[in-house]
């Protein structure tokens, strides 16, 4: 998806330039892990033009695996980002109806083929919003990792902007999840995607009330019993350009709750979460423990904040250093 | 329609922001017409959103009446536009496939309304080339105008990357044109549009060959009674950073052809057309003269090759110098 | 007036290129106004060149009427700008003087025609400091609004730097300030001029001392007996990166005090009092409760301080949803 | 002299941001014979602010003595530039009235203090044009400098938009002139300067006619029997973009035309004859051959119109390379 | 090597930013091979820091292979471009002394492994000239490529501010040279760095004098027998804007002069050795025809002219559009 | 030195552009100077070309004094700079290695006549830690600044990722350190630099305890007996954006701490502890207090985190204004 960003606060109408990336949930993820020195492939469909190829371009630069993409369809999925400040908020207009993904057909990828020698697969609520096609064929995917045993993972991010071809995000999602290994979310996506209510959490508050969130979790893996893991990112929004930012953890046995960073000079927000799934597989791969999976994800994502763009540049050691205490930023020289 | 523009002669690729400003044909006409002084509105549909809004300030700014427009569909149509130089092409990429202007529905505009007091109607063949339901709501509105006796005026404007509903172009301008009073295009728009051959022209050595446009424009005004005067721009590619520029008009008694300029250094020839038949239009409107028409096209569309963004920004005063003779680019102070 | 400000903190000796927007107290209250889709005209007096023309083009995108704008006169005012930041204030260098509008002459506008439908007309402090002409010329506008029923009001503005043909302040704004309806200012302004003192207010703490407030409010209605309403805005500097601000209004019955924001990553303070005015001005003519004026007034301008430029590019539905609590800037997508 | 350009051939209105930079006649020819490694000092008057500070830190920057300048006044002056190219001229909108220079008093500066260890004297026909008080002025200092027998150069540099003071430029200038040594100008400057007419030449075409040349000169001599060289610009202004240009000399006994350069890509004219006069004073300076010093000034001012701003930051070893025919532009590695 | 080029023709000390890209005389060739579709490995040795990561990932996202690449040494070489103009020379300050690849060891890289299924090993004329080492450990890869029966091919390159560390060319590349199979070069190449005289050639007027190029391609044949095809670059230098542009091909048997192109506004030409070179070895590995392999070499690199920074961003298809005669730069759209 | 800085907090890797300044310790404390109007010369070695040519126009731009600087050499020293933010620390990379300083040789400079009137001499343990010879020459400048009185002063500013050529900062410093007068340091400088370690006190917290920095300070003076007064910089590195800032002074018989600045939004931190010590000069040459030189000290320096570039570009009135209290940044107009 390429977006294109007004610069330095200006709103969209003052702009006389944008600046131009590329980005988007899943590939936002691949980048992540990519970065970390995983192995990772990004599936997709781009359009045959010069659009597509930078996305392609791209994507190589950070050592994402392009082999299976797939080409062909109209259009690249536009997003424009309005940059917020203080008490005025970022705004996103989307302008991905009828991008390539949108208009996937059921047999244009084949499963079997991009799963080979795979281990884990991710997906985002952003996937089965953009059209009835995406949504089916993401279903075929994930039956498809569950009768291999890989690894299933989502972020449900819900966009009210999207899921506009006529199912509600409730109609769609709950068959998906139900594949699930690993749900990520918030507060606001449990209620709409899967109304799943947390209790007694204050949204905007940012303060972390462990049990509402284990409530939640528990009802998220009661309604679908493959899901191993739920984990909430949370995000206190004391102004655009000051947000507090936590994460919490349920496995079925244990809640882990990570330490609160205050983010009080915010760079760059959209691709947090993102950066966050992308910090927790990794973690989750390569700790044999939850809490510091969980600990590596909300620093990693910690870090997101202060980098331009959708992707989360940064190396393992730099995460490490921040979670182990050290966020004086002294220059490193 | 949104432009994005590469900067300083970088591919697309490796630009890392895009030039951002507002075009497209009719537009670009009318802005022409607003400064020379002409009162002049715009009628399309635009999206209700920053990007909607951001066309209509844009409009406003160059003093183009918009209480017309009508709001509402998915999206504001797209052009990125890659800046070539010499022996490499500029090169353009349309994402204007469902704008709003694409989903216009036939009772969406009031023509009575519209043309109350309207003298003039201009439109362009991209408009019948985005969508079936522009088409048809374009055949209406020529309908209209005519009934009203109301000079309509039409730009072939032929481009092949457009066309994709389903009918093809000489399925659906021919009946169009018919409704026209004048009509400008070059030797290529009436080939493809009308599928009336300019004989003997070289169409990329730039060559003035009277005879030829004069029996073009005859085959036009006999095939299409209404015509009164067919105009062609006569573009010499010699790179694409100088080409020349000229042009011929032919009023059913006498044609014109009028001085050929060189034009050595191009900044921006998107809109060349567009200033054109906005120049033409002012001329034939002020002028009691075809020949001073023609010419005050022809030295305003000049102008226009050296002026950044789709639209002619030159003053009446300003094109009448280069008419006169000055060519001479002395500093002005 | 013509604004230059040095790109991303730098001081003025080192800036190679200057951000050129166009602003000026008047005006920004006149593009505030036609944000939230008042009717509202420009009155001024602009050089007839490329810069005035450009003044032109920037008020009609915005939707201000421009028809009652007089040319003639040797210059467009400039202001240079240096952004300042944390503990180095920002920096303004006024390059006004003879300007258009500081030679206006008595006779050159008619202020039957400017006045005829209008209800109300404001000014500001900035213009008869400007020279002699412009406050004569002023003080006819005044006299003429006042015999004709038009609300009138004004924003005190003392700008020390300006005040250089010969007058003092307290000399000239008493006069103006007596045809007034409704009075804005802060502290300063009050003292310097119209020598009424703030009592047990520390100007550069930013403590909100109602009392104080109220007490300068009723000196002014006493000294100018047509003064309905008193409004002060009450900026706490911490520093040039993050202010308090809030606003106090006494209506000669009741006292409100809104509010208070902490701004704490000011991107633009410039036009932050005519933001307010303009809100006020909004909020008086819109809701029928002195107190939700206030309240919509402040939430603008707090509004401003994140918005680059002279002008406050807000909708009304921004304003209301701060005005109702929600500062949190989450991003709207 | 404050330069404000335009950046990429943007018009007036398109800009939001100027190119910032420093320049205006004298000082230009200063910078010049500073990079040459002549030992200079520019004598002007600068406002006590941050631009009048923003000068002096550039004129050191260049090696141009400051030490004689004197400060006060309003306002540093400003000038306005549009950049043009191919038939769309180039537009400077001249903003230096009121500036400090144009207010200077006939007892600031000491010009005994100035001109000791002085041996040469430049001025240009826009410091008279500017007001009475900077004409007197400088009719003081050439009167002082013939007095010291220091030689005495002037550019005649006519510039119609400025000369609004109510004098005309053949009121003074000719009083001037009368104390010169050297005389610089083009055929334009000679005509509406001195009403002296160069016969047979057209100005626009760029075609060398000695005879006629040498006819100009031998009447500035007659009727200013102190010059003894007049040097005469020849400028082709084929387009915005290209031009030819060549030198004459005429010493009084023989006549020299310089070989004619062709600028096929202009960069930046402007400073153009003040990079003459720079070179041609050091070539005087330097080489005991006015045909050398000629062609010096010429090759050098064809430089300048490769380089961004006023200034031409070139060495004597480039200009000394391109007299001696090499115009190859071929990369020094 | 980082190369840093003053952005629009500004002077080095002009600059307040540098443009920031990465090139090189092989990186170029291997870059335009990758474009082509040819599989292709750049073998290197980087800094292990931030510069070294960022060429990996600009060589990953235009398709190289990096994973011959081996990290180790100080630095990372640098390059500052001044862009000229017109009769300006650019220029070119290299900082490459001590880089990581200058510092490289004999033993350092296995040259079994990188030649493992290559067919195809490019050097320039450079890296011999950087250091005795790189000239040691490239004799060493020659005579294991000559092993192999791996074609050698080499560019000149000479580059007189090079050669710094004690040898002259002369000593150093003859016996490289000896192991190639296709030598490229320009007439000041073959001169320089082999001794062999271009007789009747002048080099600065650019005319093609196919005999001379012929006797120059038969003594290196004579002189090194393993030489099978001899190319020249011919550039005529009319300006540092305006170049012509051909090649000559000898291959013991016949000579090719390809079309020359007039290159008439030059947007970067550093790397157009290198572009020339990259399509040569994509024409002789594709086409079964020396001239046409040498007509795609110089379309090839006459499209670099208009690219941006040191590499030849380009398709196949744009090349062969180009041969087939189509200079028009009409826009493609 | 050049400075090369990513522009807008992106990472190396992303940016197409850096932004190029220059500076470096000693040089930085000259501008200071040489900003307050102390007469001040910078002595130092610079390579003869265009870059070396650029840092001599910057530092004659600020008046600092250029005639003692001795040209040759290879290259000038680099430092490319990725702006941190809040969690994400600043980075540095030294491309300083066989700069033309680093190079120099004993003889090179005649101290003599570079101490010809001189009172006070600085150094900073930048220099020692580059290369044996600049080691080496420093010993010998200290040497005859001591036997002429000259007051010397050190910043030890002690970089690990210097120190490469053999010798370890404690066998070179201590012998450096014992010429000095002055000694300027942090916690960290004493201990690495000359293994004296400051006890109790937390180099990550920020807090001032002034009885440890006494301690530290007593042992210096203890270890090398001519020092007079050591003075500690107290950064409390709260995040990359938000540092407090203060400063320590004992002379022997008393100890001054200084008020504790927050800065809370840092635009540029690199030469924070240079424009310390350009003040503490200023205020130990200016004031007859101690006290007085230490708050205008910390003073100047806080606001130098408001400024881009490595120059603290301010003036006294400017640091007095702070010094006074007012830090309320309010605009300046």
């Amino acid at each position: 998806m390429l977006r294109l960003a007004t610069p330095g606060y200006l709103r969209f109408h003052q702009a006389t330039e944008f600046e131009a990336s590329f980005g988007g949930g899943e590939s936002n993820v691949a980048v992540s892990l990519a970065n970390y020195g995983i192995d990772v492939d990004f599936v997709t469909r781009l359009p045959k033009n010069d659009m597509g190829d930078a996305v392609l371009k791209t994507l190589r630069k950070y050592n994402v695996g392009t082999s299976k993409i797939i080409f062909g369809g109209e259009r690249l999925g536009i997003y424009f980002l309005e940059s917020g400040a203080v008490s005025r908020a970022s705004k996103v207009i989307y302008d991905r109806a009828h991008s390539s993904i949108s208009e996937i057909e059921l047999d244009m990828i084949n499963w079997d083929d991009v799963f080979k020698d795979a281990t884990w697969f991710h997906w985002t609520g952003i996937t089965p919003a953009i059209s009835q096609n995406a949504a089916d064929v993401l279903k075929i995917a994930i039956a498809k990792a569950n009768e291999k045993g890989i690894t299933v993972s989502t972020d449900l991010n819900y966009r009210k902007n999207l899921w506009k071809y006529g199912k509600t995000v409730q109609e769609v999602m709950p068959e998906l999840v139900a594949g699930c290994d690993i749900v990520l979310g918030n507060e606001e996506d449990a209620e709409k995607a899967l109304g799943i209510v947390p209790e007694g959490v204050d949204i905007t508050g940012g303060k972390v009330e462990a049990a509402a969130y284990e409530s939640v979790s528990k009802q998220i893996m009661k309604k679908f019993p493959r899901v191993k893991k739920v984990i909430t990112t949370l995000r206190g929004s004391i102004s655009a350009s000051h947000n507090s930012w936590a994460g919490f953890l349920y496995n079925g046995i244990q809640s882990f709750v990570s330490p609160t960073y205050q983010i009080t000079h915010i760079v760059d927000r959209v691709g947090g979460g993102d950066s966050f799934m992308g910090g927790l597989i990794y973690g989750l791969l390569t700790y044999d423990d939850d809490e510091k999976a969980l600990n590596f994800a909300v620093a990693a994502s910690n870090l997101k904040h202060t980098i331009k763009g959708d992707f989360n540049l940064v190396t393992v050691e730099e995460v490490e250093k921040l979670m182990g205490g050290d966020a004086s930023g002294r220059v490193s020289r």
